[in-house]
């Protein structure tokens, strides 16, 4: 049987395959290998944020699904709790999911609690997976180190909400091209061929290919476009690629 | 609040809103209003087949979502009961998931039971809505009409195994773009966005856009790929919109 599209004939290959998931919801239904590297997405802005804060030297990450368990790390020392649902930061919380919150040196060192509304629902999801996170901060990092491994691969979209988004998937199609520029790989999946097309469509303006896409619209109206640029160009780049263990989301020690 | 993106933001406006959902399995994760004319999409092939089989004379089609309940069916007069699964005949039905069985008019006015693997689900899944199916076959019919409504409409492609495939999402982008070509419509939808960029880059070709599809590649394997030429570009042309009413798909009756 194929793997990936679960149909009776088999493809043999000693390469690698990649697939994309367009939404975190989907997960589930794509047949991956134990030991594939999970690429979890969430472009505006979760997985931005999380490159920003480890950028400026936050040490640890710890994704938590709900507002109820975020609110228990409040007290604790050395811990910023940070906390975003429907794009909006949450009463009663210091941090929310902008990455310009996270530019300061007060974060080094600290672990960082966050809860947002659909990045750490995917990091949840495939936490029994080898697990990443990506977005243009530490794109470079994140493809030569999949490039020098031997792993599947599927890039987790996180979406909107069990919808669909164009940003994630544009972004998946940037991180795919970027992976086959370097390396023979599989793609027996249409979701990973949507993604490359999508991103073809789109690599010459991001921010306006994303004029109309929801989210966009969304984060404009709440006054947050410098975020959507920001996550779409930034004018940070890091080495760091975050992984989960034990739950926690800390840098990858490369070799 | 929003009702495609489920933000805390009004849009307002009288134009009927258009949705794509990518893959069946997302269905009830789209937000949307309960006189929402919900298009069903299983282009290879089940929805084709749909439009052949009423092309040629059947009177009705009764979706099924199991075998064993297709099987109930064998012994009845005036009926064919036909079976898909992972694109294969099932032994013990006399018709499959080929439009090219379906065009002899020995089907005419007999009554069809039909399960496949994707698009008989997809069915199930709305059957609560006003449901029609769509196909290269009747999509002049489709779009008259849906443009004749005023009606929000949801384009729910069917997928393979709750996983996207793209041959439903450029037929989607393809309607979507007549839709809005005769009338003006809200896109708040990023997939609806998506389909007709993947629609835009295939236009040309849509078999040689699809050359490395997962299914048209399954579909070749299997010596099918007459199917998949026929499903693409048919030489056959139907006014008949297929609705669903009390379970049954049969022939919309246009005033």
């Amino acid at each position: 049987r194929c793997e990936n599209c679960k149909s009776s004939f088999f493809i043999m290959s000693s390469k690698p395959n990649i697939q994309v998931c367009l939404v975190s919801d989907l997960f589930n239904n794509h047949i991956i290998s134990n030991d594939t590297t999970v690429v979890v997405v969430d472009l505006l802005r979760a997985t931005s944020v999380i490159s920003t804060a480890f950028h400026f030297g936050i040490k640890e990450i710890i994704p938590v699904s709900t507002l109820e368990e975020a609110k228990k790390y409040l007290t604790n020392i050395n811990t910023i709790v940070a906390a975003e649902r429907n794009a909006e930061p949450i009463e009663g919380f210091e941090y929310g999911n902008s990455p310009f919150q996270y530019m300061n040196n007060d974060i080094s060192g600290k672990t960082l609690v966050l809860t947002t509304t659909n990045g750490t629902k995917a990091i949840n999801l495939a936490k029994n997976y080898n697990l990443i996170t990506a977005s243009f901060i530490n794109s470079d990092a994140v493809c030569n180190y999949l490039n020098s491994i031997e792993n599947d691969i599927l890039i987790l979209c996180s979406g909107w909400k069990g919808v669909f988004n164009l940003e994630d998937s544009i972004f998946s199609g940037f991180l795919v091209n970027k992976l086959i520029s370097k390396k023979d790989y599989n793609i027996n999946c249409d979701s990973a061929l949507a993604s490359l097309e999508l991103h073809k469509n789109s690599k010459k303006n991001y921010f306006k290919f994303l004029s109309n896409s929801a989210h966009r619209k969304r984060l404009k109206h709440l006054n947050i476009e410098k975020d959507t640029l920001f996550c779409l160009n930034p004018n940070i780049t890091s080495n760091i690629i975050p992984t989960l263990s034990n739950g926690k989301l800390v840098r990858m020690n490369l070799v």
